[in-house]
């Protein structure tokens, strides 16, 4: 029968056991940008992209992504999401973006909130792309962390 | 009854009709890094993360994803994606990544090639965040766009 | 860095924080109702239609859309389904449809059973639309919810 | 070795053959209500639901949940859906929904048009229940059929 | 910038292009057998299991798994299914399971097959496990495959 | 209003309320085999196939598909599992696959398990089928149970 004992000395991936973490109050806050034209910038300004509503549109995608956090990034454990929020704001450059995810669960929320900024991101390339096919998305990163074991983290 | 005609003039989202765009050869070509810590750098090169093979992890997600853009962008449209390729090269500082795209379909694959990239990244992190949580997704962008009405495009 | 705090404050949708509400046994009743003809509450009753065994179809659909509730409806909370049940009664004028979910979460779980029904609903017309293509679905609606903060709710 | 070529005379389900039916151009337009308060119909004009924007979340959820359709619809085929467009009117007993998708493809889409109506009528009861827990979701129907062998359907 | 063109000769995980195949009506046959006790043979012969029709259960099951075969199996390409049947059969020490799928598309769609008949006999699992514990998912394989470049095959 | 209390006694597929049931520390482990060629069990092991890493690839897809079991398996509870790992053994005759799958939770794991063995053999049969086209998915079934009400369970 097999022995899954040793599994991790080969360097196969695996899903770690956080059955014995405790659950408990967790957030995190993660941050990205779009970088675009001032013509988009206008555009998003003046509600005036063909697609329609972009800033509504990536906030309700980036929400939604958090939930499906489990289902792209392999190794992610399902988590009982309790909160998401998605702010994004207009700059002269671009769309700054922040996502903030709670749970009350036995591992933290990180992925959950990047996941949410990329895909918000990458909602607003969608919108914007027929304007400025050169829009990048840039800096998507862990901005702090709340909750669990390890406690606070702050970049 | 509805009538929908009108509906753009208000700034409201919708996924534009495509079905008059001829089917084609298309491709697309995006980028993106992973920057991270020289600890990460060597972990990688010597594949002794905890989580295991991140490499291969993160490929495997890239071209899921690819698969998953119109569940995840709310107006982008269901494609016949007809090839995926991801490849991540480790540099001194982190994982660049590229994804290349095609299709034999209505419209371009640049949001397919952006989130293969975007979610190879997201797996990164994912498998590196317990060495450093302070990894960054930089610059995710698309490089070329190949086939379709408006031709070759490059950055 | 980006404050979230007032975010509420903009009409910019959001997933609400549940995570200092108690989890509890929480349950929702929901119903609706497919109209159609005579002509195919006869071939429902005989198991005649072309597609096959449409109330076996419709309840298996309802059961699995339970489950992907927060996967449609952006805001709702990913939970714990603990139970659902489906009944269908084939009537003189169509299908009466209702279903039951529990849930020891802590959110309640009327979304849950609505989109039960829904998709129950619109199952049934699938399997019907050959014979009645203006099959209506009438009177989706909550019926009762119990436990909970606000405890038990009656229509 | 398996026979399958008498199971349709048994009444189980199946996913009828549409590959012998001819690529046309196709679109189907569906509507429903969401019947609800004063209260709700005064909070969803001033934007001033607490979950946030109403309107512009059910215009999205509908959308994807068109591209969802073969994933809840049991014996629906994966079509290529080539446009969605979601109206939401709101009036004075509630929200009028209408949704056309249009597509070049085998199969009709009026499945996916209802699948729209009703994902975005479920989010709007989501949006409201907290102040209108007893919201209905009226009329859910096909109201136009175009293209393909059987040509226009009009209610 | 990357250069995609070798990566092959890496043995990295691709999904290779298919972009250049003509589109054609292919078909495949899977098959499958759960083997369990009589037992339980006598509670599927009676429609009698606590978890309600194991076999109406499954089939769905079947039908729906082969449309998600691109989630499930990585390197599958996303394909237009336009045809699957599920047939079950029981039989003296279990149930035989058989799947066809058809489609007029790029690639085969044995894969598809595979997906429904296992995908059906982890349903008809999940129904028996309470009542048999041990039943067995057996000699799941390809049986015939019709058109496309390589033409027909037989076990 | 509808009183789904008998429903269990028409035989009508139901997911069955588990919420009275504890929550507790609960792993199954399930076994399976890809039965294929002489020549193939090279190119695993030589990591030479056309489509890549074989066998990252179906690790990967086992993990994966063990979250995506309530969505494939009808009846399953949704659940908080806490730990997957996927074990590969290339053998003479093809690939001995073992999962194990921790939980948490109200229910047992025997079915993520059990999923996680077949997808990843599904994904084998892909990544080979180019080669040996006959290859079989054999004995796929629990080896033990432990936690829960009804404690340890063995083969």
């Amino acid at each position: 029968m097999a022995d899954l004992t040793h599994v991790d000395s080969t360097g196969a991936a695996r899903m770690v056991d956080v059955s014995g973490k405790d659950v408990s109050q967790r957030s995190a806050l993660a941050t990205g940008r779009l970088v675009t034209t001032p013509e988009v910038v206008a555009a998003l300004r003046a509600n005036s992209l063909a697609k329609g509503d972009a800033l509504a549109t990536a906030r309700i995608a980036g929400i939604m992504a958090a939930k499906r956090t489990p289902d792209l990034v392999p190794l992610c454990h399902p988590i009982a999401i309790s909160g998401v929020q998605v702010e994004l704001t207009v700059t002269d450059d671009g769309v700054d973006i922040a996502a903030r995810v709670t749970t009350a669960d036995r591992t933290g929320v990180e992925m959950e909130a990047l996941t949410a900024v990329s895909v918000a991101a990458l909602t607003l390339v969608d919108m914007v792309k027929a304007v400025d096919p050169a829009a990048v998305i840039a800096d998507v990163k862990v901005e702090e962390k709340l909750g669990g074991k390890t406690g606070t983290w702050h970049r």
